[in-house]
């Protein structure tokens, strides 16, 4: 099975109003919750893809208890969250319709204990022991420390499973430098880590840096890759409009589906590019629009850059 | 006990922002939990004055789990609430640090279906037969039909238990030509009912239709009840700055524990308005100030306004 690890998993809440305007009283028309936190969302994917998933992290409170129940709900991902005495955050999303536009609310995560942060730590490399591959995405609750995807990388690496991580700040700062098989960056977390605001220079530092492949992803222009095997750009046919939440997320599903069904590098970032752009044109957040990733895994251009870089 | 009857029962939930900006994404800093709806906040407020109180009306889904737990951590406060199908619904106050103003969120109630309607009638005829006065508090969930509350005084009538009615629109309307004991509209409340913005005609006008006593909170200016044996107004001493936020539910807990201890009609409304001032003046929305009460309760001035009506 393929592991992914969301260290602060949250309950995703849509709410539609007709339109925000503070400090008034709103009757919110429509609300939807799922299971959300990068790393739960890479799991969906790689489901809906066919493979066989655990997702594992931390969970608590009632809000958590609400999560799993869904969670469970969705065939293929089981469910190996570790329980916190904190509840698991919620983030509520204010979708207005009169502009279109959405107002983010995110709660803090709970605090971990080091007790609770050990505790992960062996379920974690006992679950390592049936992975073919391990995802870590995203930020940090509070109380653990911040070189935890470091030391959850060595962990893997000396279990012989590739790791591939998708954070941001200090902790992807750290995590590089302890050689994960994969980091995936956006253009902000790439310029954040290299203080290089040129894509190809500075997917080439976070090799020098530790990782053993860098795919940045860059929005609408697709994907950049810079592995031992070679460097690539993947580009959707057209741009695509719609909304890019869980875009990345997709990206890191298609990358590790490949990487575990041993296909060649370029196979993969076509994987990735077409699942991204397939989740911006669906009509819910982080969902993909299957019909369109068929279509486009066809007409994704994947350009050899080993020249240009 | 007093029951005190809740069909749209809520989690209240309060974020505090440095300042809510619409279309951006905002860190929230504290989140704050509890059970809601109005006549949960009368028990509450029931409990601390040292009643028995049962609490029913309507609970779902995973919300309503959370609304559970919290609500057996309260001291005196027993929940006879009825298990629906649909999710107890969730409010949100977005409480910006920067203006100090309230942005209001309001999840829709569960859909209640007819066997669910008639499962809380027959819990309601249950409990009231150790009820020694019931309340009926707030708005209707979608599926309850609008003439519950007419519903509800009714078998509280035959039941021989007092009941008071706290709620708005067409279920006011017709709650009211059912004939309960006592109904505590506010100001806008009771000019709606009546069709008169002048208090004490509108107060006399809503007796005409039904009601045995009236009691209106007036905000700032204090409670004017017309009952049957006289009309009073009790005024706080002095205007209270601070949250109104379930000041009218406390007004609500001071008649009714007035009631059940057979005091007169100057002193409950003493004790109502009382209440309902240190609730404006306590710090969290919905709580009441108990040193602030004990002082606010000697200083309320009550006048005969039989002269005046």
């Amino acid at each position: 099975m393929i592991l992914t690890v969301t260290l602060n998993t949250a309950l995703d809440i849509t709410y539609r109003v007709r339109s925000l305007r503070p400090h008034t009283s709103h009757r919110v028309t429509e609300v939807t919750e799922r299971p959300g936190g990068k790393g739960l969302n890479v799991a969906r994917v790689l489901a809906a893809l066919g493979h066989e998933v655990t997702a594992t992290g931390f969970v608590g409170g009632a809000t958590g208890r609400a999560l799993q129940d869904q969670l469970t709900a969705f065939a293929g991902v089981t469910d190996a969250l570790v329980p916190v005495e904190g509840g698991t955050r919620r983030t509520i999303a204010v979708a207005d319709d009169t502009s279109g536009d959405t107002t983010q609310l995110n709660e803090p995560g709970p605090l971990v204990s080091s007790a609770e942060w050990s505790a992960f730590q062996e379920a974690y490399e006992d679950l390592l022991r049936s992975a073919s591959a391990v995802a870590l995405c995203g930020s940090l609750p509070p109380g653990v420390p911040v070189g935890a995807y470091a030391q959850l990388i060595r962990t893997a690496r000396t279990a012989d499973v590739p790791v591939l991580l998708d954070t941001s700040g200090e902790p992807l700062q750290r995590g590089v430098a302890a050689r994960p098989d994969i980091v995936k960056p956006n253009a902000d977390e790439l310029a954040e880590l290299t203080g290089s605001h040129e894509p190809l220079l500075a997917t080439r530092d976070a090799r020098r840096r530790g990782a053993h492949a860098v795919v940045a992803s860059l929005g609408p222009e697709g994907l950049l890759a810079h592995t031992p095997q070679g460097h690539w750009r993947a580009t959707p046919p057209h741009p695509v409009r719609g909304n890019p939440t869980g875009a990345g997320d997709s990206a890191v599903a298609g990358l590790l589906s490949g990487l575990v069904e041993h296909l060649p590098w370029p196979d993969r970032l076509a994987r990735a590019a077409a699942l991204s752009a397939a989740t911006v044109r669906a009509p819910a957040a982080g969902e993909f629009d299957r019909a369109a990733y068929e279509d486009l895994l066809a007409r994704v251009t994947v350009t050899d850059e080993a020249n240009a870089a």
